[in-house]
């Protein structure tokens, strides 16, 4: 429990002073956030410095190093952590350069996402005792559910990445949503002797000192440097923890997001032109009917700690 | 745990639904806040319904029941929680009816809340083991203070009610501190074994439902119902789990807002006129910075989370 305390205390010291050391370097450079979205409040935000987890992702990196030794179980997910980090790094860099709002070009994201994930389920499969056991929530025993564990990795670490990065779009919303699940993850380790309590006590103790700068109004956006890295550690925690299923619980916040974009697309593909939604990912839909940010933020924030709650009750 | 968890999960139901019932029904009794503040940000919080502890405390009750038969050491806490809360309602209501800022008279509301703790103490040197033994952070054993533990939970009890009171200027600023406050006495009624997580989670919980109003823009103030509730929880808690000291370290934001307040006061009266601060309590100094509310709040908050920390270490 001190060493998950020490984790996070440092990870929040070194988050908040590598963001505030970064806003100035990002602001000198201009690498700011260009606004795709219509609608004033959000071209205001225009000029924001973002890669925001160009900070956050070294804290984390930081904090864990001392614990690294005890905890040999805390390699994978630091990996996929920092790996897709730098996927988005890359993709953040790449709109930088062409100055536009587009980076890395969708087949070669997702080849690399592949890649990592590849290699991530490679030194699970060869590590791991069990690696094919996993738990389901609020059923007693653990399954083994052979072959299958493979594909359902895939489309956890996928899906979640997609999530995450989704639910980043307004100030402060992924960070507090993804705080709240890294704690409930800490929560977890501990239940089952995982031993991964370092890393997700880091992640929510940089996300916090993070929130300090990415609050409303937001004085840096985390990029896809940042929400993919959170979208490979919550991936990567879940199958440590064997609780693939449980992302669905305490992830709820990326599980509607998402849905609403897939619900949202399908519709108007069928109907030729219709909408379930006004604006899409659901967020924005709140924000359409007058909610400030801060509000959606401590709404979808207080439902992620209720479901966390249930998912506790079922682990 | 599960008791604990489920304690929150009922808080907070209770008191979002409590608060969404209470706020068109104030609306519809014109029961408001007067802004004595100077400035336009808070004049447009004029009418804004106030008295929203009315809304979480009875949660926080109801959420208790349950577990009052297998926690008893709740009952004090639950008693100075209601007490106060009492004693708030009374004020906020006087204030109601005679349309101005004005309550309580001074020293009625001082009477009341010494006539509380006076119960309180007697209750628990009536039927604690060892009521005078006190643990110090950073000290292994816990000590034997004697007759001292007195005149320690007077000064403990009207300190913090007053310190709790003051946070409670900017939205959400108090309810946020006070939910991690009561989270980490959470954890440490857990690590003493001292009983009481299910009314510490519960106050959790409760605040966390609240704060879906509450946060900038709020539709509803916790008034002296509310924060008087809270400085009896937070004072009756750190009593129980016999850490009063303790609150010097968790409860940093409600010492830095009453140190403020009295170095500007005694400052002012000293140089005849002369401040240390732009405004008091600290907060208000944060704004005429030109911090927003949310930020205030982020801040204050994230600081609480990591003096929690600090203190758990000591603990």
């Amino acid at each position: 429990m001190k060493q998950a305390i020490l984790a996070f205390g440092l990870a929040l010291i070194l988050s908040a002073v590598f963001t505030a050391l970064l806003i100035p370097l990002l602001k000198k450079k201009h690498i700011g956030q260009h606004i795709r979205e219509v609608g004033p409040k959000h071209q205001q935000k225009a000029g924001t410095p973002t890669m925001g987890g160009m900070a956050f992702v070294p804290a984390i990196l930081f904090a864990v190093i001392p614990f690294l030794k005890d905890h040999p179980e805390i390699v994978p997910v630091l990996a996929m952590t920092v790996g897709y980090g730098l996927i988005g790094l890359l993709d953040d860099g790449l709109k930088k350069k062409h100055g536009v709002n587009e980076g890395l070009k969708a087949w070669q994201k997702f080849g690399l996402q592949l890649l990592m994930t590849v290699a991530f389920c490679w030194y699970r499969m060869a590590k791991a005792a069990d690696p094919t056991m996993i738990r389901i929530p609020f059923v007693k025993e653990p399954v083994d559910i052979g072959f299958w564990v493979i594909p359902l990795f895939f489309l956890l670490v996928l899906g979640t990445d997609n999530g995450v990065n989704l639910t980043d779009g307004i100030d402060g919303l992924c960070s507090s949503v993804t705080a709240v699940v890294a704690l409930f993850f800490t929560a977890i380790s501990f239940l089952y002797g995982s031993g991964i309590e370092p890393v997700t006590a880091a992640v929510c103790g940089a996300l916090l000192g993070f929130l300090l700068f990415n609050t409303n109004p937001a004085r840096i956006f985390m990029g896809d440097t940042g929400s993919l890295a959170l979208g490979g550690f919550v991936a990567s925690s879940a199958i440590i923890l064997r609780q693939p299923f449980m992302l669905l619980i305490c992830g709820i916040i990326y599980v509607c997001e998402t849905l609403s974009v897939m619900i949202q697309v399908s519709y108007f593909k069928i109907t030729h032109g219709k909408r379930v939604f006004k604006m899409t990912p659901i967020h924005h839909t709140f924000e359409f009917y007058g909610w400030s940010e801060a509000r959606i933020v401590i709404v979808f924030t207080v439902i992620t700690v209720f479901f966390c709650c249930v998912a506790y009750l079922g682990a």
